[in-house]
């Protein structure tokens, strides 16, 4: 039996722990035999002391075994691919990708948890959808990427509950901002459920949680590691943030631009983001192609019309209204306009996330309401010229008032030069 | 309102917290308004991130105010002196310089913890006393305290409630060794307490908390700033705990030694300690004298029997048989003889006290029952020249099978060699 004062007294004193006692400390306190005040202690060391990368592994693994795995590519008899982002402003990647790969022929198998932030996590933008269910079980789901070829659902309570009791400790003890930790609670959900192919969208800049491309690389070799020692196959992008993704940030307008991107009119940096995602996540599914090749074949699937037909089929499977027509609508829209003339030089993804947020566009508290019409469309992204005058944005909001100190924030994220600013790309670096 | 979680975020980073707000950390706390893992989490960020003299003093005034306050002064018409020593082995001072103090005049009143260590606290020794009761209302306290001019009674659990509660929260979670937090605790009961002066006895070495001088002057200085921030006049000695203090080891076998102190038969070291002590309270006190004037009044307190008397009416206003023919005494008694001739180079305090603990002379948990007969009489101490084969200690046992193996830990606590050690006296440093 682990003594766990004795094991934070360890850590607090820098020295690596066993891996056997540090699984026992995570799975006792999963099942409510350790309290929370240790483990806070605990997580606080963690957090000044670091864990090692054995460490790190033993605290996924421990996650992972606190509760149900999946086997997915068995119970498909194929390799089934996932991809997972750290979460951004506008990231509405995976909805894109997934009827993409599944139009390529790969199944597409994604269990998601529901973000608190900014705007909704993937789970709440599939809601925005009329009739869409993300509540499958797990035979629902496993019959479904069989059947359909893709199927993205919200998180069983059963899939790593170590997780959501640690990840509600930390939340309310400042012990989130560790890279171990943040690694360990990314890779433990996405090995229990079961894909055998993962790309990692590391988000980097103003709008995501790693601000800088060196702390977001060791983010991402870190959650790749955890991922090949699980026995998965991984490759990190790491890509901007500085600005939102796209030009949409809220729910329903989130899913108009993925649905958009599918057939080949999305915006360009999320179309790049989309299909190089795509490229990796079929290079490393079972059709034997490298990521060239599979550029190529996601970039016909968009062309040809089938990406879009995935789409419906996989909207369709899951009770929701495919139509775009269907998506709710804002009742007032209040165009931002241009003060000067100039380029953008800068479009705060932070600024914009936090006014969607007070559209209410994402939830400040676990048990916040979402309102999936509302949001922001941002015309003019960082580099493009403009008018005095001319529009920059839209805030779609539920009335005037709510849409005017929005209005004013979303102008206060510009930011205006004389000059264009150095061309960036979406995707700076690529790891695996 | 006070954020929890964003006092733990700004500690973490190293800020300094403002006095108010960190008090109403503390006070939710002690009302049951803050969660212990937030507490916990916070305290593990003070291990690592420091209190600086401000919070400190602000930590501990809340501590003081979580619950009731005594104005001993006030209620007696008298300046009241207390003392109060971080802990050692074979620490039985308080019994002694109380009586004397009380001889010369000075009001003594102290409300005393329940030590959870390896021998027990002052209040277990007071209880190995046939009769003697430490429970007494803070009236009959204050009452005693007038009357018979000594009194010390447990602390009652309205004295700084938060204390408890944080004391028992930091044995658990590794967040007991910070100097901050252990002077905040020990000065937010002494001031709660109401004595209007106080001296501190600081152990330093093997068998203390502090291990060397330079730390135990840093808890010195800090307390001394802490009790003078609140309006008391301290003193702190620094003392010597490499080796145990006094001969007895076991709360019965301190009783006596505490009364041999009291009638000028005690050991060197403890009746230097202890009138020392007491010079400095008396100077402390309101008889308008110096320490010098303090000393040569406890000497003739202890030379003309009238310390005796006082130790006599006090045991016996609480209750208790003053008479030492009344202690309980262990059943068996080994000797242990010194394996060769030469010096006593040192006597491991640590390992005495972990001695006299499996003898059952305290407490290895809260709820532990204690012997209050069983200890260790440690003839020979550091500096004392030895022949083979010389009685060096005697193992007070409830029966031979528990004292066998504890005489050989006593005799292992012994080091030996052909020359003297260097004198070290028992007080090293005096501050205030």
């Amino acid at each position: 039996m682990i003594r766990p004062a004795e094991l934070i007294e360890r850590k607090r004193d820098g020295h690596e722990l066993p891996a056997d006692e540090l699984a026992e400390l995570v799975l006792s306190y999963a099942r409510g035999e350790v309290p929370d005040y240790q483990l806070a202690a605990f997580l606080m060391a963690v957090y000044f002391q670091g864990l090692s990368s054995s460490e790190t592994f033993a605290l996924t693994d421990a996650m992972v075994r606190s509760g149900e795995t999946i086997d997915l590519g068995g119970a498909i008899g194929r390799r089934v691919v996932d991809k997972h982002s750290t979460g951004g402003v506008g990231d509405k990647t995976t909805l894109a990708v997934g009827p993409i790969v599944a139009a390529c022929g790969v199944p597409f198998g994604k269990m998601s948890g529901r973000g608190l932030g900014h705007t909704g996590g993937t789970l709440d933008k599939l809601e925005a959808i009329p009739g869409f269910s993300v509540d499958l079980t797990t035979d629902a789901f496993l019959e479904q990427v069989r059947d359909v070829g893709i199927a993205i659902v919200g998180q069983t309570a059963d899939l790593v509950p170590a997780d959501k009791k640690l990840y509600g400790l930390r939340d309310v003890t400042a012990t989130v901002d560790n890279v171990s930790l943040i690694a360990a609670s990314i890779m433990s959900k996405k090995i229990a459920s079961g894909a055998d192919a993962i790309v990692l969208d590391v988000k980097v800049g103003d709008g995501a949680f790693m601000k800088t491309l060196p702390d977001a690389e060791v983010l991402a070799e870190t959650m790749l590691a955890l991922g090949r020692r699980a026995g998965r196959d991984v490759v990190c992008v790491l890509t901007d943030m500085d600005q939102p993704l796209g030009s949409a940030v809220g729910n329903a307008l989130e899913v108009h631009e993925a649905a958009a991107t599918v057939r080949g009119e999305g915006p360009p940096d999320l179309t790049e983001l989309v299909l190089d995602s795509c490229a990796h996540l079929l290079a490393l599914s079972d059709l034997g192609i490298d990521a060239a090749e599979g550029r190529r074949r996601a970039e016909a699937a968009v062309a040809d019309g089938s990406a879009t037909a995935a789409y419906e089929r996989w909207v369709r499977a899951q009770g929701g209204e495919p139509d775009e027509g269907a998506l709710p609508k804002a009742p007032f829209v209040r165009e931002v306009f241009a003060p000067r003339a100039g380029y953008v030089r800068g479009l705060a993804a932070h600024a914009i996330g936090v006014a969607a947020l007070h559209l209410g566009a994402g939830r400040l508290t676990k048990d916040g309401a979402i309102d999936p019409s509302v949001g922001i469309v941002c015309h003019k992204k960082r580099g493009d010229a403009v008018e005095e005058g001319e529009p920059l944005a839209e805030v779609h909001a539920r009335d005037e008032a709510s849409a005017t100190p929005v209005a004013a924030g979303v102008l206060e994220a510009y930011v205006f030069g004389d000059d264009p600013p150095q061309a960036r790309p979406i995707v700076l670096d690529t790891i695996g």
